[in-house]
């Protein structure tokens, strides 16, 4: 491969541009270049996205002898030489959704240069794009009124601590005199306030319900759940802080004792509806676990809770006050009428048997809730799916 | 270089951790990662900041001939081979600062799988890190108060659309009655309304120069200075757009004419000081063009006027009346006494001639402005800087 095909901008000159704007255009893309040398060098388009939604991939390796497509953990599998330094491939019948996805060439993981997307999962940064043949899947872009999205810093008088969160406000939230619902949307142990965002598309999903009438408009409230750290990596004043799975403090009781900072701070600062029947929480992996906890010791404030993937074990005994006696506060928030228990999970998630588990206790009491058994795993486009099929539930 | 080695998430085991913990951060961790078996490979440490503001970078790299370290257009050197298949090299004297970076391994680009920290200039995806030593950056996060930032869809009658930009709110906004300033902050022709934010810190920047005292608390409004586009890309309902140099409508007068759409936006959102006095224009590259043209034909809305690495050419006449007779709308403007009119470039910016030759003409007429001439060229680390300097001259 050459040295320098990584570095060029997507150069495609212009019908009609002058001579000087083409100079100029040369110019400032050199400047901005670290190596001008392979500004014209031709590049391949990649991915590329045909009407009936195969997806073909390239990439220049010369040289290469074994060139790898990875997409997220559903796709692993071999490109092919074909010439001219390129190697290909063209997937069919990927469902509608956004993927991640990266090469490994020769062993080495690359990220696809033609592509500036990308997203990461926890520490592993990867390519994204969003397939979406029919122009209707609900974690695309589609041109429906937009909401909010703000990064603020609430104050935890409880933890000590001022700390981010990411806020979504449906369409409309700033012109209207309108109270709203709001849903809290918790991430797993790997995630921050951000990755509901990011990989969840959620400010998409949100847009796309509400503008099609398939969900009420609400107030979206993503908090940061590591209470150990105040923002996303990079976003505290440890500026070259890792994502990482291993928190100092985590499932042992402090974000959900804090949990009323938050609300407190919502209620406040936005426009909402502050009781019960308004107020949801939802939450994927470690965020179902502390969706669980939560909404099990304040019976009174959440009338929808989203278990999706939730990370239910035994391994919380003795860490906090709030993980004792679970199934007699169960009890209790079952006698107060939650519009609605929600839990999703994946047939080979390895916290099925966990989940299986705690259905069993909750039919033991009989005590209703909603059960959404899906394909795959632990993963994000379970999550994505749960995310479309529990909103629509709320508020109703 | 071992196969999986890029898949591991920083697995760092915890003291006192049970071993159900244990076992279910691996279990969750194999879940999330593609491969697996790479799950317990030892990892290096990169890139390692020493507390005398040396930085060293480490790379996996089996088979390897050559590897280099490439950092913005700062560094581009070879890394040494120092045993078990890992390259390093350690850099002393960089100066304080935000940085990006990428490794070259035998003519392939590949990035930093230990720095899951990444930044985009155009298309060119990078790792990146901020470099602190002192404590003392205003590009680094301290721990101050932080501003609150939110996405927007503002709508523009004139363009016909909703476009996307990025706010930011100083501190302690929301809680009071108070009217704020306002800086209107334009990108250059590369960018969109996140880079301001992204490889800019401004955020940070504002936080820290408020908290320090060295700035007046001010709202800054970052807008999507491409009309071609409502926003960056992955952000409109291209869901796979890609960013570019080349747009459509560049430079060609819809931008500026289109401007008071964001102006009277802004005013009826926010709680500004909507006069002149309180009114700030800045920009780089196109957005330093976008700005000197926006001030010279609104000479009575801006009192500051910043240009950073200036756009500024001869191309420009024939297609919009906005940008003729510039030498009389500008003699008009500076009769109106704009409080600042602030220069900056870079000795080896290619644009360095119009901008001398723009300097000639204001001194032909005696149009006071203050002029800041930096080493280097067209990049980052200058508009840091600008930005720095600059903000500390505004609303006083």
């Amino acid at each position: 491969m050459g040295q320098f095909v990584y570095f060029c901008p997507n150069f495609q000159p212009l019908f009609n541009m002058k001579r000087q704007f083409i100079i100029l255009f040369a110019l400032m893309a050199m400047a901005l270049t670290t190596n001008a040398q392979g500004f014209f060098t031709p590049t391949v388009n990649s991915p590329e996205i045909a009407k009936d939604g195969s997806v073909t991939f390239k990439v220049k390796a010369a040289g290469a002898d074994t060139v790898r497509l990875i997409i997220d953990t559903r796709v692993d599998t071999l490109m092919k030489h074909t010439g001219n330094e390129t190697w290909s491939i063209t997937l069919r019948n990927l469902e509608p959704d956004l993927y991640m996805y990266h090469y490994i060439i020769d062993g080495m993981k690359v990220l696809d240069n033609e592509n500036a997307n990308v997203l990461r999962d926890v520490k592993n940064v990867m390519n994204t794009f969003v397939l979406d043949p029919m122009g209707d899947s609900p974690v695309a872009v589609h041109d429906v009124p937009h909401g909010e999205v703000r990064a603020v810093w609430y104050d935890s008088p409880t933890l000590g601590m001022k700390r981010r969160m990411m806020i979504y406000l449906p369409p409309g939230y700033e012109e209207s005199r309108q109270k709203y619902p709001v849903l809290y949307l918790l991430h797993g142990t790997g995630g921050d306030e951000t990755v509901w965002l990011e990989q969840g598309h959620a400010a998409q999903v949100f847009d796309n319900l509400i503008a099609n009438g398939q969900a009420e408009p609400m107030i979206v409230v993503m908090p940061n759940g590591h209470t150990d750290t105040p923002a996303a990596p990079g976003m505290g004043s440890d500026n070259n802080e890792q994502p990482t799975f291993a928190h100092k403090q985590w499932m042992e009781g402090t974000f959900e004792t804090s949990f009323n900072d938050i609300i407190n701070w919502v209620d406040s600062h936005y426009r909402t509806r502050p009781v019960k029947r308004y107020r949801a929480i939802a939450g994927l992996s470690m965020g179902g676990y502390h969706s669980l906890y939560i909404s099990a010791n304040q019976p009174e404030d959440f009338a929808y809770v989203g278990l999706f993937s939730a990370a239910i074990g035994r391994m919380d005994k003795g860490k906090s006050k709030i993980y004792d006696d679970l199934e007699s506060k169960l009890i209790t928030q079952f006698k107060q009428h939650p519009r609605l228990y929600w839990m999703g999970i994946g047939k080979d998630d390895f916290l099925y048997k966990d989940n299986a588990e705690f259905r069993q206790l909750l039919d033991k009491n009989r005590l209703r809730y909603t059960y959404h058994e899906s394909g795959a795993g632990h993963e994000w486009a379970n999550w994505r799916d749960y995310l479309v099929i529990f909103t629509q539930l709320l508020f109703k």
